[in-house]
Parts: C-alpha cells; sequence; structure tokens
C-alpha cells in the first residue's frame, strides 16, 4: 500500500520542510514581540488570562475544526474541546490502525519548544506588529506539527509492519528504550538536517535584503535535530504503544 | 519619510512575491477541485446558498478581523460587514491621505481572477481534498490582495508626492486615462514578471518531484502580467482619485 512505502513517506516528509522553512521566514518578517506570549498581556476585550498568540491559536483551531481539519490523522489540534465539523468530510482510506489519533499527540511540546525558537528566529525587540506575529505563528506551529504527527503515525505504522513479531513483543514488555532505539536511523536523520540547512539558504538566496529579514539555516536546522525528528520519534513510540491489535 | 521612498516600496513589493509564490504553490498540492467554488455545494450544515471557498473566506476574515488585520491599510477584507476588532491596535504612522482605505478596494477582481487561475495552477480534476484546498486558496488570495493594494496606496501617494501639481490638475479633470499613462512604467513591469518567472522556478529547484506537484512559471508571470499588475495601477488611480486635498 502507497501510503506506507516508506520512500513515499519520506519523500511527504520532505515536501512538508518547504512550508516550515516558508513559514519561519514569514514570522521572522517581525521581531520577537515576547509580549504576544505572555498570559494576560493580550489586550484582548474581555480576555484577561490568556496570551494574545493563545488567543488567535484558539480562534483559528475553532475554525478549522469546523471545516473539518481534524479529521485528518496528522492535523491534531493544539486547543482541547473543540466542536466538531460542519461538513461531512471525506478522506481518502488510511491504513493506520489506532482508534483515537489524539493518543499520538505531542502537540504540548511542540508549543513549548516553537515558543522558544521565537528569540533565536526573530530580530530582538518588539516592533508592536503583534496581530501579523501571532498570525505568522499559528501558521508555523500548524505546519511543524503536521510534519511531526505525519510521521510518528505513518513511520511508525510502517515500521511496524515491517517486523511485526519484534516490535509487538518490544510493545509487550514496554520496552520504549528498545523501540526508540530500533525506529533511530543516524544517517537518514543526519542527512534530513543536511538538506534544511541547504534549503532554508537557497530558499532566500534571491531575497532583497534591504527590505525581507532572513533566517539563520543553521537554527531551523537545530530545530530539526532537537525538536522535530525526537518529537517525531516520541510520536512514533506513542503510536506503537497504543497501537491496536489486528 | 521612508514609507514613501519609491525604492523602498519597490522593495516591499518584491517581498511579497515570495509570499505570492508559496502560497501559490501550496494550492498546487491538491487538484482544481472546482467544487470548492461551486455555490450551493458546500456541504456545510445550515449553508445552502454559498460555495464551501465563500464560507472559509468569511470565516477566516471573522477572525482576523476581531485580530485588527484591517486596520492595516493594505489588509483589504474580501468580506463585507465584519465586526471591529477586540484589540486596540497600534499601527505605524501613515503617510497616507485618503479618508476610508477601502475607497482602493479591489478585491472583487482579485477573487474574480483568482478562480479563473485554478485550473490553469493546479492538476485537473478533483481529489476530494476541499477542507485543504479553500484553507490554502484563503491565503492565496490576502496574499495577492496585500501586494496590490498595498502598491494602490504607496506607490499612488509616493507618484502624486513626485508631482503634486500635475497629478492635480489630472485629478481635478478626472482624466484617469491620463493618470494611467503617468503612473506605468513599462520597463519596470517587465522586469517584476521576469523575476517573477525567475523566482517561482528557483523556489522549487530542491523540490522532490515524486511527492510534490510544481506549478509553471509562466502561469505565475502571466498572473502578474495580467492581473496583479493591472489591478494595483487599477488601485492607484482609485487611491489617486479619492485622495485628500490636504
Amino acid at each position: 500500500m502507497q501510503q506506507l512505502d516508506l520512500q513515499i513517506i519520506a519523500a511527504k516528509l520532505e515536501s512538508y520542510e518547504e512550508t516550515i522553512i516558508s513559514r519561519l521566514i514569514d514570522r521572522a518578517q517581525f521581531h520577537a514581540d515576547l509580549r504576544c506570549y505572555e498570559p494576560g498581556h493580550s489586550g484582548f476585550s474581555g480576555e484577561t488570562n490568556r496570551s494574545l498568540f493563545d488567543l488567535r491559536l484558539h480562534y483559528q483551531e475553532k475554525t478549522d475544526s469546523l471545516f473539518g481539519r481534524f479529521c485528518v490523522p496528522e492535523e491534531r489540534p493544539f486547543t482541547r474541546g473543540l466542536e466538531p465539523p460542519k461538513r461531512k468530510v471525506i478522506l481518502p482510506k488510511v491504513s493506520l490502525n489506532i482508534d483515537d489519533y489524539n493518543k499520538v499527540s505531542v502537540t504540548d511540546s511542540v508549543l513549548e519548544s516553537y515558543l522558544k525558537l521565537i528569540p533565536k528566529l526573530c530580530p530582538e525587540g518588539d516592533d508592536l506588529q503583534y496581530g501579523s506575529c501571532v498570525e505568522k505563528d499559528v501558521y508555523a506551529v500548524q505546519a511543524i506539527a503536521r510534519r511531526i504527527h505525519y510521521g510518528a503515525l505513518y513511520v511508525g505504522e510502517s515500521k511496524y509492519r515491517s517486523n511485526p513479531d519484534l516490535y509487538s513483543s518490544l510493545i509487550n514488555k514496554c520496552d520504549t528504550e528498545a523501540i526508540i532505539e530500533l525506529i533511530t536511523r543516524k544517517d537518514v536523520e543526519d542527512q534530513i538536517i543536511e538538506r534544511i540547512r541547504i534549503k532554508t539558504g537557497k530558499t532566500q538566496e534571491t531575497v532583497n535584503r534591504l527590505i525581507r529579514n532572513t533566517i539563520d539555516p543553521d537554527t531551523v536546522a537545530e530545530f530539526y535535530l532537537n525538536v522535530i525528528i525526537p518529537l517525531t520519534k516520541k510520536g512514533e513510540v506513542l503510536y506503537l504503544m497504543n497501537r491496536g491489535k489486528n
């Protein structure tokens, strides 16, 4: 089945790289503007506890949910308790084996790591462009989370099927360390990180630096190394530990 | 004033090109899916008249408006009658001279032209990914409209200030044909179109074509030639004809 062909999955994960890089570049057109992330300083009428970023993410996901985004396995929401879609969503048949996709969700960790990335990604200081910042933030975290959950689900299932006996036995023993070791391919990870570095540079080659901020390819490569790849593997383990028995 | 330095404005317009190209590439990952644009076929509960695209655009702009997007001069909404922002928006001082930015709005024409672009941009046929299509559509039309209205407003004001007497006299005579002629710089337009062609190709150089659709640089260049540049000039004329007298 094409969905579980590891070469196709890898190509899909690769194709998400352009989106992530582009969304991070979009965000970096504005300063760090850390006030956007401070609870209680949203400046939003009637909202005294949340940050402007939290609010924007919540509003965006409310709309997204009505249109059916979270019916897609790799689209895991950051927000709890969203309303169900207002339309019937038709999806291609999914070859995963898990009763609730949210069991692989690592969105809380995505958020935490993303917020730590901001000061490294953006020009220092405050330009008061809070509305634009949080809009870009939302699109960036959604792109990052999509890549991670796609990997978690489809790489997880694909690896399981490559050796069901071995994986079943480790799952039954709850030996998550051995699972992590088994799913880790250091050479592939190194390749991804190097590719990210090159793509981030190349994407920005033709921009006009008079007006457009650029982001450091090393910063994005490190984010892949320290966040995106480890969280994908964490998600794979969650998938395998929660996988149905059939 | 930096805002009205024609070199800075041109650089800003240039910087919007990356965003437009990237949003069009995002959309082209899905098929044309023309059903998304058919009124009465949204499949959205309780909505019998509108298309899924109309609905998505409306929901997105409702959120955007609450967060203050349309306080920004170049962000003109496609939707009428939106609620005012729920937060106080602080903007850099704007050096424009017009009492209502919506007087330069060409969003209806943007929509019409964009919908004609879809069949040329995307793979033919229907992949049922309607939710994703209309999400990408909204981000694409917003990026296109922002570029057009930014040009309309700031190029308009900048040109006026370069020769107030001449422009005032043409404005008073309502001689829009002469204004169009005066604001047209064929050599600059040709440069922009050629740059778009090159950027669209270069941006896609490193993608993995096994999994990712690409868009034709000529299609984007033609869209600039036939839609983005003419609508920007139409907006400039609207700006000049509605400009305050001071």
